[in-house]
């Protein structure tokens, strides 16, 4: 049985190649950021991809691409997979996109093998998953634990275009988006294939990483006033200068992430200063960093740690601040029920697996408070993600596409 | 005859005013940059003030507003004296203003107390003085003094203008430009008054500032190119963050600019990094940056040691620099004899002064080339300059005016 739902990997390669076509061509790498015109193509690819595999895709609500393979029982909690085929800025292939089309494939090998599963299966491409201009990540998953809320509508773009507005422009209803999450007895279980996007498993020679937390993530927006005056003129200890104390901010957040004793990153992301001429002390800078660990209790400990570093040694310049808290989200750790069907199936398939923290943030985070969710990792080439030089190689993607089969059908069973 | 040239200072006042009337009203403070629009209606209203002060104004081939009072002896070489009238982005209202405006004025005393000079006095509005975006300051005085060169005509701004085309399009002829230095059989001397733009002056309690020497300027530009990532799964170890080594190069500057022995000074003026989304690591910034200082041989050190220390701390982290000089000015002594000249005539009126540096470059530095040279500074209230604070009383702008025309007296005089 579980030999039979081997992937076709050339069909699931050929695919992620399809895929990979929908960018915007004036950047480097992959970009397909949420609600840009590559994505809303890609999007009709996606739902042409399901119907073929005999999926019957609905658009929901929240945007989510929600394709359905009915179970024996016809009704009741259905087991879902999926994960999202946005990009961030120049990203790369596979980021996401191995979640969908792998359970594509899982799909429609249950369906050329004659397989019915007891419960509905639900295959998921999650609307806009990446960090955006919005500060909203994960929009679909969100939408579906209810943890979409009104004032996230609001946030705005660079060019100040409102989330709901350009939900809107996306062809959504955003009042529907928020109004109609998923309960807990719709959901049987959830277990997301994902790369891992970091270098652990390829260092340590597994082929596959089972999940045991989804990191926990921090993000501030600091904002620096110093005061402007003449480079030439201004002797050194009369200046407070902005962008010295954001740099300053910048190594801070690096030490405390390199502090951190179990998985804990901390990551300068964007910096701005001005006024930005040769020859005038900066007034204003503004950093944008994160922190992230499944390790809830250091992650508290290293905000606090950080904000209080760079007070201090702005204060020291003479340079206030003003700290604003984009993002707070817990750690989530996964379940241990399928935690244990993964390994139980990674076991019967001969595939050697390590025990692996996510260090990135998932749709699979907001599943897990409708029911029992996991995570399936496979390698990615020298841990690289986010950019375009990102791989998994495709034994790599089909071994991981034949692991989620064979969880799927352990956590069918009653 | 030294009382009877004592500005006129409330109609001297109202011409500063009526002169920040021209700036770009959609910015904080006053932004008259070269070539804006507000640039160039200002420069009809200094065309036509030195109309009015009977100096028969023309544009000479390098963009400058030049008047000419003639002298008794109708030939030979002129005295000189002038500023400039643009501004840094968002700058002040005082930064080069007073000394054109109060060139004018001496001008107007001297005819209208019937003062005739053995020379012509030329009173001078050079083009487009402050840094700008094609990285060539005192572009009239570069012309006036033969170093504006053909290459330097190749650059871009931000929008990739090219400084020739620039000058095309406001009305000028680059290859003229070029072409039409001043000889240094033309200038019998040159005296420049200007704000002082830093605190000495108002901290020693001194009215005027006899320069001792014009700042040499070190400008460069650092480009670092790290390698992006994934921000949540990549390893603080792993990473090549060229975000980071820009923040500590930062430092580095600060840092040697605080190291300086005497006047010596380091800035940051601006900063990019790329690709510029949360969760993903930098994968290159770019860095600007200056140092300055009278002492030509600390200069020399503190570039080296400023690169060396940004080079080793890139390469400790795995981040590739490159380093690119902008600017290479040496620093520039004022003339003996002129210094001489303006402190005979600050004792004879009284004028408590004291020999300060100049942290800024001035058209000065270039006319000194030409013949012998020397700078007035009157005080800067708190120090401030290139920015909306800007400000230098009434009063000290009276005295400064005035001892700018007892110089010329005294530098007339065989």
């Amino acid at each position: 049985m579980i030999d039979a739902l081997a992937p076709d990997a050339g069909r699931l390669q050929g695919q992620i190649d399809e895929l990979s076509a929908f960018h915007d061509s004036g950047r480097p790498g992959w970009s397909r950021e949420v609600f840009s015109e590559p994505y809303r193509a890609s999007r009709e690819w996606v739902r042409a991809a399901m119907a073929e595999a005999g999926l019957n895709p609905v658009i929901d609500d929240a945007g989510n691409i929600v394709g359905r393979l009915p179970g024996r029982r016809r009704s009741g909690p259905a087991l879902v997979t999926g994960s999202h085929t946005d990009t961030v800025p120049s990203g790369g292939r596979f980021d996401g996109v191995v979640g969908v089309l792998a359970g594509i494939e899982v799909a429609r090998r249950l369906r050329e093998t004659g397989t019915e599963l007891e419960h509905d299966l639900l295959v998921v491409d999650f609307l806009g998953e990446e960090a955006n201009e919005f500060g909203i990540s994960c929009m679909g998953s969100r939408a579906v634990a209810g943890v979409l809320r009104p004032e996230h509508l609001d946030r705005t773009d660079g060019d100040g275009l409102a989330l709901g507005t350009a939900m809107e422009r996306f062809g959504l209803d955003p009042s529907a988006a928020l109004g109609r999450p998923w309960r807990a007895s719709d959901v049987h279980g959830y277990v997301e294939l994902h790369i891992e996007q970091g270098p652990l498993l390829e260092r340590s020679g597994h082929d596959i990483g089972v999940v045991t937390a989804i990191a926990g993530i921090d993000r501030l927006l600091v904002t620096f006033a110093g005061r402007s005056g003449h480079a030439g003129t201004t002797p050194m200890a009369d200046r407070h200068d902005a962008l010295v104390s954001a740099a300053a901010a910048v190594l801070t957040v690096e030490r405390v992430g390199c502090g951190a004793p179990v998985h804990g990153v901390a990551t300068s992301g964007h910096i701005q200063s001005g006024p930005g001429s040769m020859g005038v002390i900066t007034d204003q800078a503004r950093l944008w960093a994160e922190i992230r660990s499944v390790d809830g209790s250091w992650l508290h400990g290293a905000r606090r740690q950080i904000v209080d570093e760079i007070a201090s040694e702005a204060r020291a310049r003479g340079v206030d601040i003003d700290v604003e808290w984009l993002t707070d989200q817990d750690p989530v750790p996964t379940t241990e029920a399928v935690r244990d069907r993964i390994t139980e199936a990674a076991d019967d398939l001969g595939l050697p697996w390590k025990a692996v923290p996510s260090g990135a943030g998932h749709d699979a985070a907001h599943l897990a408070t409708l029911g029992p969710m996991g995570m399936i990792f496979v390698p990615s080439v020298a841990g690289r993600s986010h950019c375009p030089e990102e791989l998994t190689a495709p034994a790599d993607i089909a071994r991981g596409a034949h692991l989620l089969a064979a969880t799927l059908l352990r956590m069918d069973s009653p």
